[in-house]
This record gives structure tokens, C-alpha cells and sequence, in this order.
């Protein structure tokens, strides 16, 4: 990124607050009906009179047309590329379970798979195994695969047929192809290493395919094999201390976003699952902070469900909640979303996302209403999300002038 | 381009159709008399009820700033980077009077030119010839010069004093020093190879000017040699079927965008030269492609000519037409120009082009008018011309989720 460039040069710290509230998929989309997205039907005095209050705009959070995952939704909120900072689904997937990862270790993405006598793959879901099933399944293989090598294996369970795995040792690196055929019908693909430094990881990765293998052999289940996927490791990305001399906070229900924030080097506040729960803790952190990072997660829940009134209840009881912020000074505030997810979609879509930014240093436009056409016509205009935790940065006073 | 990076991960292919329908040079500028440009002028109910429907928005087509050729222009409405992807002047030459390139032919703009005993350029467009004179020395020296060291040279008249050789064979590049002088009152330069691949082209082509030269000495006509420009081959890119999955198809009816769309691996449709004959093509090809390029020329034509009246008139006249459309189901339609040609500048203009976004996954915003300053406050705001082409696959939903 071109701020990359000369942020070390004019970035400071100060005593100011930011707070950056992400909604998460608050974006929508109009409702065949009525013609209106859920944030044009919400009520939602609050929020519609920050707008009145705030420079607002939209904001694409990857590129237009594109639509972004949580990864890259949120990667460019905290002010990283997305395209090149790019999160594995290996290591996604064990954020979002919780697990701690170190920067060595190896995050791995499993699906229980179902092979025949001639290792050809029949059924790449295990017949969707339960939870349940897949719990017994990964005790066993626990108890017994605890080490390959020196390398210490870790197996999670997520749900139905998919799995976590975590690898701990010394030399690992991830380019290793995975052993996914992409297909049923084929053959398992061999775990080969696609440059020297992973060559141990690859090694691991074979012998412990093939010890899962011997275990589920006997097992009464259809799981037999694991496809191993989305191999790797956490970037290697500045913190915010390092990058913005922030000391930020994490508040959020839940894993997936604690474990972003944490590799950005922000503390995880303990917060509950509830918004009132998030609500307290930014309440009791405010003094140790200047740099708070809220995350509501049911207005995507309820998008990707395609469940439009749910979503319009909760805008409505964010909005009930949302003066307690007066409480609070913030130099730079935003509210919006790492994406949206429109109800009438289910699921996450390319749509641009409405931002509110107040600060006594930001000015008032002609937006009356916190949605997606009105803030379109904000001050800050079409914007990338990426830009955005400079414009805060900005607003708070955090950053010195360009050249003399 | 970013989009490069992520495309091969996410572009998938279904059965949804895109329609791009490209009124050349449909961007204008107000009439010094009215106030309004072209578009504000024009009465087209129906294109305003698109807009209406639509979301809507202006496009850069290179740069701010910058006026684009109809080469830059287009590259560009098909997503490749206008920068990076050029097409050389012989390329666009040949292209615009319907040779079939190969992507090993050399392709060269020439110009007749007059000079004296002493190989000194006195005319740079040998008093610009008729184009009737001009056929009659291609003629000539087609009938005269067929081969040069096994290279196959084709010569065809352009217009006027411009001709386009196309040289056809084995180990041939373009690299190769043009020998006009810029200015007149100078020699003839040396056609010198600029890297050792193209060695052999400037051998050819030395051999072909000494050749024209001798012939040109006793004919009766100001033209004594030929000015050999934009010496350049085809372009390496992939094509709409690598790239976007598209299965697309050019429906025009200028030989240059027949050219251009031939290069990205378009079917060419035999749409006649009449409007009415393209949207007859549109109709009768519409099961057989999920992409189709409809591009109307006279829009900029008239731009060109300075006439402001009979651009207005072919707008009402497209309008007249473009009920049609309604006839089709296409999840994604844009209607806009490759450029601007504002009558009152007669010629292209870097000014933006306006864009309607139709595609039941577009939300309608507040413009009612398909016209430069409505299109302007349009929920799509000021994009760039390379970009339409990922809103329009990702509104056919075309486009999978990047990241996790």
C-alpha cells in the first residue's frame, strides 16, 4: 500500500481515542416487497442522527464487484491490503475455533473424506458426518497421534465433517499441495512439498495421513481418510503498535475476529456474547486504550440466514443501545461493516457499506440516515475500507503532515 | 491488475447472461447556446426509465484527465488495464479495415510521402493523394512486391495517404526503429531492429522500403516512399474464455471492435451495418453466448463531425429501439460509452462516460436520467472503466467469495 510508505515518517501517538465499530455484513440489499434494505426499514433514531451529525460515505471493501470473506473484510478495515495480506483458511479456521496459533505453527483445515480399498476418494463430506460423531472420531485420533517427528499435532473438531489441525514444532513452513482431490472419484493427490523449507511438514503431513487412515480403518463411521487444506501459517504483518503506535482492544463475542486482532497484536477483552456485554466492556476498557476494535456479529448471522426482519430488529437493538457511546469521548469514531450481507442474498455480497465517521474533526454533510443510498451521497464518496483506519488516524490527530 | 491476482480463484461460470452495450463516445458537453450536453438534450424516455431502475454512476475510462483512443477505451470497458494493454497503431490499423491477424504477424501503419533525390522527406502525406490513387500504387505494389525472404508482405489502402502492411512468417518481432522523421526537411531514418529478435523484420523491411522506392520512382503520383509506423504485433492476453469463463460474442458494425473482440476470443456476429441489424443479431444469438459486446458507432461519429443536432438524433433513435432489450433476460446490462465525444470539442474528450447498472442485484438509486451530470450522483460513483466488467459478473453472479 502506498501509506505504507511514508506512514513510519508522520505517524504519532497521542492521548485520543478511536473507536472502530464494525457491524459485520450491516450492508443489505432492497427487499422485493417493499423496496427498502433493512437499514432503510429499521428504526433507528440513534444511529440516523450520528449520521446527521458525521461525514459519511461508502466503502468497498476489497475491490468493486468482489466480494470479501471475514478475512479480507476485515483485514482492510485495520488498514492492511487484503490482497496481499492474505489470511490461510487453514489458519482462519483455527482463529475461528480459538485456537491460539503461535507464528511457527502450521494451521491446517481437515474435512473427514470417505476412500475405498483403492484410496479413491467416494465421498469428500464423509456423508456429512454429526458433530457428534465427528467428536468421537477426533478423541480417538487425539489419544492416538500426539507427535510425528518432534512435531506436535493438534486436532480440533468444527462441525459435521470438518476439523482443525495444528502443527507445532521446529522448521515448518506451509507450501505443501494439499491432498484434496477437488473431486470424488479420484485418488487421493500425494502431500508434496512445493518448496524446500516445507519438506518437513510435508513428510509430517504424509505419515500422518496415513496413521488416520489405520485408525479409521476399524472405526464404525464413514470418515476414513482426512482431505488436508488450506495449509498455513499467519502472516507476518506489522502490529498496530508497530504500524500506528496504537495500543488497541479487541471486543467481540466472537473466535474468528479475537484471533485477527490478536495477530495485530491488540489485547482481547472478555466480554461476553452479548452486545450489552460489548457494550460494558468498551465502557470499563476506555481508559486503557486508544484504540477499540467492537464487533457485532448477528446482523451477518441473520443476512446469511435470509432472515430480513431479524436483521432489521437487530439494527434496531444495536440502535437502543448505541448512547451509551455518548458516554464516551472519542476523537474518531466509525460505524460500518467489514461487508455486506443482504438478507435478500444469504450471504456475503460485493455491495458497498454505508460508514458513518464522526469526529469533532470530521464535517457534517447533508446525510440524515445511516443506509447504504444515503450515505452514498456522503462527503467521503466511495471509498476502500483499507483507507479507512487512516482517515480515523487522521481525525484523531495521529498523523503529522506529508513533507515540508 | 489487483483483480488478477484473486480472478482465478473466484470467477466461476453459470448460465447468466451480461449484455455491454457500448454507444461510442456517448459522453458530450452542454451546447454553448442550451446549457445542455447531448444527452440532457436528447428525448429518450425509455433509456431514462433504465436509468431509473438502475444503479447508476460515471466512469474514467483510462485516467482522469486522460482522452482515450478507441483502443485504450475499449481494453479497458473489457477489463484489462488500459495501461498495460496496448495495442500497437499498425495492430489497430489492420484492425479497423478487417485484416484477420495472426498473433505472429507484424502489423504497420504506412504513409505515402514525398521525397527528393536526396531521400529528404518533403511531404510527410505526399499531398495527401485521393484514396483513389492511393489504391491504385497499392495495387501496384501488391502486384509487384508478394515476398520478402520467405516474409508475405499484404499492402491495403486505409484512406488517403494510409495504407496497413501486414508482413506474415517465421521469427518475426516487432522492435524495429520507424523510419519517419517526425518532421519534414529531414531523411528517412534507418529502420533498425531494437533487440535481436527483430532483426529479421528490419532486414525485411529495409528490403521493402528500397523495393517501394524503386517502383514509386517512375509512377505518376506524389507518393515516393512509404512512412512505416507503429510497427507492433498483436498483444498477448487472455482471452474472455480464459479469463472470465465467458463465452462472448461482438456485435458490431466497424471492422476495428470486430478486431478488438477477435483478439479476446469473441465470436464475431454478421450484424449488417444498420442498428436495426444489431439488435436483430442480439435476438438470434441471444441462446448462444452468456456474453455479448453490442457496439453503436454513430454516436461518436456525429461527436466527431461536430454535429451536435445528429448526435441528439441518434440517441432518440437508439431510444426508439432499445425496447427490444426487454424482449432478453440479461442478469447483468450496462449501457455507456468507451469515451466521450463531445460535439462542442469535436473529437474524443477525457471527460467521464455516464453508466447504467441494470441486474436484479443492482439497487436503483435516486437517478432518473440517463444523462452525464444525473449519472454522476449515482449510487455507483466514479469508477474506472476496467472495473466494470467485475460489478457486471459479480451482478450475474458470477464472482465466489474471496477469502474465508
Amino acid at each position: 500500500m502506498e501509506y505504507e510508505k511514508i506512514l513510519p515518517e508522520i505517524v504519532k501517538k497521542n492521548g485520543n481515542k478511536i473507536l472502530l465499530l464494525v457491524l459485520d455484513g450491516i450492508g443489505g440489499f432492497p427487499h422485493s416487497v417493499t423496496g427498502r434494505t433493512e437499514l432503510e426499514t429499521a428504526k433507528k433514531p440513534r444511529m440516523d442522527r450520528l449520521a446527521a451529525e458525521s461525514s459519511c460515505g461508502i466503502m468497498t471493501p476489497v475491490l468493486k464487484g468482489v466480494t470479501p470473506g471475514s478475512g479480507p473484510g476485515h483485514i482492510a478495515l485495520f488498514g492492511y491490503d487484503p490482497i496481499d495480506v492474505q489470511i490461510g483458511r487453514g489458519t482462519l479456521e483455527c482463529l475461528g475455533i480459538g485456537i491460539n496459533l503461535d507464528k511457527n505453527d502450521i494451521a491446517i483445515r481437515g474435512n473427514f473424506a470417505t476412500i475405498d480399498d483403492s484410496s479413491i476418494v467416494t465421498d469428500r463430506r464423509a456423508g456429512r458426518i454429526s458433530t457428534e460423531e465427528n467428536r468421537k472420531i477426533v478423541a480417538l485420533l487425539s489419544e492416538k497421534i500426539k507427535e510425528i517427528s518432534g512435531v506436535k499435532i493438534e486436532i480440533r473438531t468444527v462441525k459435521e465433517h470438518r476439523c482443525a489441525i495444528v502443527l507445532r514444532g521446529e522448521g515448518l513452513q506451509p507450501a505443501v499441495m494439499e491432498n484434496d482431490p477437488q473431486k470424488e472419484g479420484l485418488p487421493l493427490k500425494q502431500l508434496k512439498a512445493l518448496d524446500r523449507d516445507s519438506e518437513k511438514t510435508a513428510m509430517v503431513l504424509r505419515e500422518f495421513e496415513k496413521r488416520v487412515e489405520e485408525i479409521l480403518k476399524g472405526a464404525d463411521s464413514k470418515a476414513k481418510t482426512l482431505l488436508l487444506r488450506g495449509i498455513s501459517k499467519l502472516p507476518k504483518i506489522p502490529t498496530f503498535s508497530e504500524k500506528y503506535k496504537l495500543n488497541g482492544v479487541c471486543i467481540a463475542a466472537y473466535p474468528m475476529y479475537k484471533g485477527v486482532s490478536r495477530l495485530l497484536g491488540m489485547d482481547i477483552a472478555d466480554a461476553g456474547e452479548t452486545v450489552e456485554g460489548e457494550f460494558k466492556a468498551l465502557a470499563e476498557l476506555y481508559d486503557s486504550y486508544d484504540f477499540f476494535f467492537m464487533h457485532i456479529k448477528k446482523t451477518d448471522s441473520y443476512g446469511e440466514d435470509g432472515n430480513f426482519n431479524a436483521k432489521v430488529k437487530v439494527i434496531e437493538d444495536i440502535d437502543s443501545k448505541i448512547w451509551q457511546l455518548e458516554n464516551m469521548k472519542f476523537e474518531s469514531m466509525a460505524i460500518t461493516g467489514d461487508h455486506s450481507t443482504p438478507s435478500m442474498l444469504k450471504g456475503h455480497s460485493w455491495h458497498p457499506v454505508p460508514l458513518i465517521l464522526k469526529s469533532p474533526n470530521a464535517m457534517p454533510d447533508d446525510v440524515k440516515k445511516f443506509t447504504e443510498r444515503e450515505c452514498a451521497k456522503g462527503i467521503l464518496g466511495n471509498i476502500y475500507s483499507k483507507e479507512l483506519m487512516y482517515i480515523l488516524l487522521a481525525c484523531a490527530l495521529k498523523l503529522d503532515k506529508f513533507g515540508a
